[in-house]
Formats: structure tokens, sequence, C-alpha cells
């Protein structure tokens, strides 16, 4: 039975309920039975574990004879371009930290097999309890630029050692509000395609290679899918990716609620004082004080007059800079 | 029960008898129950598969709270300065390829606990058949100067990525006749420390904490030992570790017996044919050609004396080179 990656998503899902069942890594030699409870070795193994639930599910799929490039499986292995599924697993723990691929072999692929591209990786988040229970926390069907993002220093997410780039590495793509994330992910291949091209430039490694590269990309797609992909520059798009302006916005209309809280307390204050003075004698010491109450309750409301001016400008400010990208 | 990693060694050969059992990995979730045949995953496991078996068989134990530094186990936990014990497990037909520690790590760590120089180090070697059973094909107990040797570049053999040091990685110890290797393994604890101190002197990270480095460890070795060790130069050994002299000098005694042996078929051949000269009549056209064939095979004998004057000279020359170091 030939099936489509959203196709086996969703009986991974629907059909086998993998994100309710439990499972167990168990190890026997001499005279040891014991229950592995290292999550490490839970991911190394997702992408067996799939290969043979689909051997069982009777669904067709071929492996992929480089150990070192996605796809793990073609899922029409009578056309390898097209239903290429990539496997990953992660301890959820600790998060995405598996490598996607090395960067200059993945500029050469790009080249040759456009439509590697369009790869769907199936993205296992699992647990592993103190009992040794493997519980399968989150399954994600995604494509490479829903889960890269850029970093500080480069327009790609990279495993960097000694200021030499590696690997592609993701970003955290499932933390919906972003708030603890610096950069968000690409919203859709051009802009990936645009980083990755910045970044060939940009690292001596693959400086030659980057040499008109992304015109051989854009015509090799062009050839396979027949669209032409318009690549925006990095330049024009890398402070969409960039979430400090959207940070900022967030804190400060924080800021403005939490002085519009203070502000209506301190009125209401104020109000109370005011109809008291009204009903009080002239001329006693305690209507002295209550004026003096007033009076500061006045200068506090005025000052956050003040602030509350100064911060709805800049909010407003931000706003008009992140319409840019909406 | 306390025991030694000597004891422990022998308990898992004897009483176990771990090179001659079979084990299994495997995994079961939803509706797959499946054997793991992955070899990565084994050396991952034996660590825990150890602490398992220590705890069947009520051996004593703690473990090290610092995961990336040697020992995996203290096996007196009263004192944590003896019989200290790393787990190391490869797949055989790969060789052992796993990290002993990060190098900087390592000299701060030599010096505050000059001990862990005496780990012991246990590995396994194992082997994963097409059905997944897993068998340990050999066990070793070992010092860190027994599976560490020099390299090309570096006084240890280093995992080096772009032109960077990050871990100490093994030499492959194992093979007696070391043909195929170009540099062994130490000899002893002091010849390590000089090419550590040495390896530190001569990395640009590792510089400024070489600065005193070997003092300081002797120092710290003879406070906790008592002995002061006696660490020579490492320009002095490098060479007793090269084995390209040892590698000439065998394939020159292979020439020498090959041409000794080719001479003495030539002399019986020779003999022969003296003999039936001997008994031949004068001047007969067989006699003549008999006579040149004699003739030629004297040259021949000449010609196998001359080279073997001369690869004789050449392999005592490397006898007194290889005699240095012993």
């Amino acid at each position: 039975m030939k099936i489509t990656s959203q196709e086996l998503y969703q009986k991974l899902i629907e059909d086998e309920k993998i994100t309710t069942v439990q499972g167990k890594m168990s190890f026997s030699l001499g005279s040891v039975n014991m229950v592995v409870k290292q999550h490490d070795v839970v991911g190394n193994i997702m992408q067996e574990w799939l290969k043979n639930w689909m051997f069982e599910k009777g669904i067709e799929f071929a492996e992929n004879d480089n150990l070192q490039m996605p796809p793990d499986f073609y899922l029409n292995p009578d056309d390898k371009t097209e239903n290429l599924l990539e496997v990953k697993a992660f301890y959820c723990g600790r998060g995405p930290g598996f490598d996607i691929a090395g960067f200059t072999p993945f500029l050469k692929e790009l080249i040759n097999k456009p439509y590697v591209l369009n790869t769907d990786y199936l993205i296992f988040s699992y647990d592993v309890d103190g009992n040794g229970n493997v519980i399968i926390k989150d399954l994600w069907l995604k494509k490479i630029w829903n889960i890269t993002r850029r970093s500080k220093n480069f327009a790609l997410n990279f495993q960097v050692k000694a200021n030499v780039i590696h690997k592609i590495r993701p970003g955290i793509w499932y933390r919906g509000d972003f708030n603890s994330q610096k950069y968000k992910e690409f919203e859709c291949p051009e802009d990936f395609i645009s980083a990755v091209n910045y970044a060939a430039l940009n690292d001596s490694a693959t400086q030659q290679l980057s040499n008109g590269w992304i015109g051989r990309f854009v015509n090799s797609y062009k050839d396979h899918y027949g669209v032409r992909l318009n690549i925006p520059q990095w330049q024009e798009i890398q402070e969409k990716y960039d979430l400090s302006d959207q940070h900022e916005y967030n804190k400060t209309v924080k800021v403005i609620e939490k002085l519009t809280h203070r502000k209506a307390n301190e009125s209401e204050k104020l109000e109370k004082n005011n109809d008291k003075l009204n009903k009080m004698n002239t001329d006693t010491k305690t209507r002295q004080q209550l004026e003096s109450t007033i009076s500061k309750r006045e200068r506090c409301i005025e000052e956050y007059n003040r602030q509350l001016t100064v911060l709805t400008e800049k909010v407003n400010a931000l706003k008009v800079k992140l319409d840019r990208w909406n």
C-alpha cells in the first residue's frame, strides 16, 4: 500500500494513537534482564521502530542508501522525488538537538535534487519516566523551513565548533508564544532558501560553492517543478525573524496595562478623598492632611498620564514596524 | 561486598562467562514489538548494564556525579581515590572510537585528583548479528596509558575538528602485531604524562593552563601517593612510539628470509648442474649449454649475496636503533 507522508502521520495519530500508548525498552545479557532507562537510546531507534511499523502495516517504502542526508525513507519507491520522509526524535526534557544536515553536502544536494527541499520531517518528542516507560509526548509533520530559523551570528541556526560551521540545527518550533525565543522559524521555503544562500556566501568553507548557487538552485527547482521561486534578499527579510521588536511590543503593552490599572486605583481613591473633603468641617488639622493627600494623588495621576503617553507612542511605533510583515 | 576492579573483571570473565553469553535488546511501542538491531545503541547501555549487574551481585559502588569525566563508578564508596572504574564499549566492526575525556578538563582534573590517572578502564567489544543477537567479543581491563598513543601531528591521539583539539581518543591496543599501526600505545604512566604535557604546551587553547602544569601534577601526585614520578622529555621518547623503524625492520627481515631461501634453491640447482657436468663427455653441444647455465647460476648467487650483505647491514642498523628502547 502506497501512502503519503500526511496519510502516514494521520495513521500514527488516529489509528495507532501513538501519543497515548506506552512503550518499553529492555536488554538482557547474561544474568541481567533490565529495562533500559537511558533516554538517549530511544532517539536512536525511532527510525528503526517506524520501519518495523510500516512493514507490519504493509506500507510501501524504500530506504535511502546515503545515511548522512535526508530523507530516511521514500514512501514512493517508484518515484524517489516525491513523498520523501525524514524521521527525527528527541527527548522532551532537552528539546530538539538533532542534526538536520551537514551544510556543505546540503548545498550540493539541493542543486542536484531540488525536491529534497520538500522532504517531510516526522518528529517524535518522547519522555522516559523513572521506570523506563517510553511515552510519545508529541508528533509533528513539518517541512524544513518550519523547524529552522536564523541565529544571532548566522542566517541559519548552526552547530558551530571553534567558529566553524558544521550541521544545520532546528529551532524550537513548538513554543506557540515565542516568549523565550529571540528568533522565529521561517514562514516559507523562499525565506529559508534566502537564508541558506546568505549563510553560504558568508562562510569561508562554502564561499566557492556559493558562487552562483542561488541561480543554479532556482533553475534546478524550476526544471523539476516548473515553478520559478522568487527568493528575497536576506537583508530585506532578516528583521522579520528577529523577535526582539515583538518582545518589546508585548512587554510595553503589559506595562501600559499595569500603569492603567494603577491609575484607575489612584483615581478611585482620589474620588473618595474628594467626597470626604466636601463633607468635612473647615480648618481642622485632619482637613489639612486630607488636602495634602489629595494633592499627592493628583500629582501621581499626572505622572501616570505622562508615562502612559510615552509608552503609547512607543507601542504605536513598534506596531507600525511589526505591521510591515503582515 | 567491596571488590577491586581486577576482581570485578575476573568475576565477569569467570563467573559470568561474559564473552560466551548472548544478549538481546528489544523495544515495544504500540503495535510494534521489535528486536533492536542497531549497534550504536548497545554501546550506550553497557554502563547501565554493569550498574544493574553490580547491583544484582551485591557489589558496592557509587556513581560519579560528573558525567563528563572519568570514572563512571567508585568501587570503594568510602574512599573515592581508589578503585575508580570507567566503562567503555565499542562495536567490534568499527574499533574503539569512544571519547576518553575533553583535554582541558582532563588537565585540570589530573592536578586536583592525581589518582584519576590510575582509573581502570573496563572495555567491552561487542557484536550485533543480523538477528539482533548481542555478543561480547572481548573484555579488557586497562589503564589509560595502555589504550592511548601519539598521532602524526600530536603527542596524543585527539579528536580534531577544524584544527582544534577536542577529546582524547584511544588507539587500537589489541592488534598484537601492530602491523597496520603507525604508533604504539604508551608503556608507562610517565610516558603518557610526558605526552599530555607536551600536547598541552603545544595547543593554543591549553597554553595558559600548561604553564607549570607538569610541576603541579608531579607535586599533587607525590602528595597523594608519596612517590615522585620521573617524567621524561617528550622529545627523548617520542621515537619509541613511532613504529616505522619497527615496520621497516620486520619488512627487511622478511626480504632477507626470502632471498636466503631463493639463494639456497639456486645453490642446490648449481650443485646438481656441476655433478651432471662432471659425468659428461667432453665438447658436446649439451655440455656447452650446461656450462652456460652454471655460469648464470653463479652470477645469480653472487647478486643474492650482494643484496643480502646490504640488507643485513640495514637490519643491524635498525636493530641498534630499536634496542635503544629495550
